[in-house]
């Protein structure tokens, strides 16, 4: 089909192509890529075009490049062989679809070579891409991780330009965070239902999949929230279980939500569940109330490992100064992960540059645990959109782990924690968008508190 | 987590592997592959096994190779890494898994090299795999379809090997079907109350998910059922409409069905729709009556052209005889592809291999329209599962191909055919085993008689 683009969603690519060009003195090449087999060659996974072309092009389309320089853009991709439209179905030519993305000019692929000269690009994932990119460049293309030269150059402009996001790409993600609360309703409300995690998920995945979206990542839906990225979807749900579920739209241009909730199987929270849940909301809310740009986002991410460390003292799970605590990671044998990162056309937006997105330059991982894991360090600005998702979880790989019993023998309360046995893991994960002013929570319209949690697991 | 496996369905493995190994006088390694990333490295595509381990090893293993010479079996694979427990759980030892599996020994991927001299294999579908299999063997791997010396044996052996079903994998075929069965039932019943195509792809892979099982191929649930392989949902659902769904489940082990079904969305068909379904699935019966041990594939085709051929004429369609009609392919305006393919654990089961197992030795595709697009062309044996699937389609870049309309301009009634202008495209798709005495309908549960497909979306 012909996916269509509104004047402003033009307004808006031109603007981020001439965002592009300004930073580099050189000609952009980016292709699209192609969708790899999935066990023979006619049985394809579905097509993800690569997000930096969808992010100028706007549209996916197969096996494509694009060139921009200055205020052009060209097209080159080759006609669907006569064949194709039995198969396929008629297809738009590529004139059709140069106009519909507002290209200047249209070509075929073996009209690239002759424009490649002196152009950077990306190595891009898609089969046998990488030797037609060196071939066509007349060079080797590294991993966007190790490029250099032009084409290190051009990754920096890239993070620059969709570092933060204009109103045609709020919209999108409007429009992936609106079926993604639906999905999340429908989830807690079909549990009643539902004897295993399959059965949710497939409720939930059902909502985005009605509203000819898909799913930005490998859904989570799981009574073993512990374990982070959980892919399996096979455990019975008990009654005393709360069930985890991240689950996340991505519209057909490419842009995604990501939202987690974790509600009682049973519709009720235990006072256990409960008062754990109510430390990882506290955690969640106090970051969201910290978002403004300039803030750090390791100070955000800090600030949550501090509200747990602190409602786990509380609790009596923790013993000293949160503030010390933190100091000694300590907290991190309950929220080992991240606060968050940034989101956009990727779940986690430019990940495929590693950390040169995330992280602002000359900025590093940490070696601390924990810390470490934190996938987004540096100061926020109006129009980025990021998650805030905090956890608490029980890892037996962390909680059994003799040495860390050891180094933590004074820091935790283990006979205390042993109360606490109905929790495997909890996590509240909104999308935020920074403002001038400070934040709004994109996701708002799905409630967090745990008794608007429990009213949609009962249906009420 | 640890799949296991019965006692019935190791005996099968053992069967399976002592049946490739008693064909080869050489070792054979046959790697699991990994899951390609879908737009950065962290976010991957769903894994899915090399068919030619799953049937050997009969669960997937991410990253695994198995060895096998003569009555052994040996494993070799990394264990996950010491952070691997937080991400994704506690995963089963390479110890666990070679136990599950049967295997006689196992080993680290380092230990490989080691083992491989003389070793056939075959080029496996994974991120950087075609050049650590290199590595390891000390020579180039081609492709399936042009191996030669040992990989080109191992081919032949394969096939041999794959071509007819056991117990075992008939078990997870039913239990694939099974599951189908209700996806196009419960697809049909959802048909009122939906209002594009999308919410009825949504509600049948629904199911699919619901089972924990997977879709076996990207589903086709389309009003433009003449795109032969349609795989857009965001067309609305108009009374008139027929709907064609081509949905199948594969199981956690890998094994697949295939079904289509066409039914209106009224719940109703009109006269001509029913006309034109009939001409289909009195096709798609007297197919199923002529499959038995012996019968060339081909000659079921063909029989399919036929009953098409002769519906048609007796629909005034048509003008002729039915077997002159298919003699000069004038069927092919309406039915132009193959009756059906192999199935087991791809849906085309083995098309990984090229013709290699669908055509016998010798046989080449025809080069006669329609008759080149036959997937499948052997005699009949027991224990084969094929799928018969005719249909009936309007394909606009066909019918109005200037070139066919003057060929064919005596043989088609064009002002008889615009009466049935609510047809676009219908297809009925049953999975049959061959049996010693003709045929079992693994589908047969679903009825696909005009009524019965009435009845089913009248939700009575």
């Amino acid at each position: 089909m012909l996916q269509s683009l509104t004047a402003d969603q033009l307004t808006a690519l031109h603007a981020r192509r001439k965002c592009l060009t300004s930073l580099v003195d050189f000609p952009v090449l980016l292709w699209s890529g192609g969708s790899p087999s999935r066990n023979f060659p006619a049985n394809r996974y579905p097509f993800r075009a690569s997000s930096h072309f969808l992010f100028f092009a706007g549209i996916p389309i197969v096996n494509a490049v694009i060139r921009l320089e200055g205020d052009r853009l060209d097209l080159f991709m080759d006609e669907p062989g006569p064949g194709a439209a039995l198969w396929h179905g008629p297809e738009p030519t590529r004139d059709e679809l140069a106009d519909t993305i507002g290209a200047d000019s249209a070509f075929p692929l073996a009209a690239l070579a002759d424009k490649a000269e002196g152009a950077a690009t990306l190595a891009v994932q898609s089969p046998n891409a990488g030797h037609r990119q060196a071939d066509i460049l007349g060079r080797t293309v590294a991993q966007p991780t190790q490029a250099n030269g032009i084409d290190g150059q051009l990754v920096r402009a890239l993070v620059q330009a969709r570092l933060t996001q204009d109103e045609a790409s709020l919209e999108e993600m409007r429009r992936a965070v609106d079926v993604s609360i639906a999905a999340h309703e429908f989830g807690m409300a079909a549990t009643a239902y539902a004897e295993t995690e399959a059965e949710v998920r497939s409720a939930m995945e059902g909502v985005l999949l009605g509203h000819n979206m898909t799913m930005a990542y490998n859904s989570i839906v799981t009574v073993h929230g512990e374990v982070l990225h959980n892919e399996v979807y096979h455990h019975p749900l008990a009654p005393a279980d709360l069930l985890l579920a991240d689950v996340g739209a991505e519209t057909q241009s490419g842009w995604a939500a990501d939202i987690t909730r974790t509600w009682p199987v049973s519709g009720k929270f235990s006072s256990t569940q409960r008062d754990l849940y109510d430390v990882t909301l506290a955690a969640h809310d106090a970051c969201i109330a910290a978002v403004k740009p300039g803030v750090e986002y390791q100070d955000i991410h800090l600030l949550a490992c501090e509200k747990i460390a602190a409602g786990l003292v509380d609790l009596g799970i923790l013993k000293g100064k949160a503030e010390d605590l933190v100091d000694q990671d300590a907290h991190t044998l309950f929220f080992p992960h991240g606060v968050g990162h940034l989101l956009g056309l990727d779940v986690h937006d430019m990940e495929d540059l590693g950390d040169l997105a995330g992280y602002a330059e000359g900025r590093e991982r940490s070696d601390r645990f924990g810390l470490g894991y934190l996938r987004l360090n540096r100061p926020l600005q109006t129009g980025m959109v990021v998650t805030i998702e905090p956890g608490f979880y029980q890892v037996p790989a962390l909680l059994h782990n003799p040495a860390l019993r050891e180094k933590y023998v004074e820091a935790v309360n283990w006979e205390r924690l042993a109360d606490f046995a109905d929790v495997r893991g909890i996590r509240i994960e909104d999308d935020v968008l920074v403002t001038e002013t400070g934040a709004e929570v994109l996701t708002a319209n799905l409630p967090c508190e745990a008794e608007a949690i429990e009213a949609l697991v009962a249906g009420t």
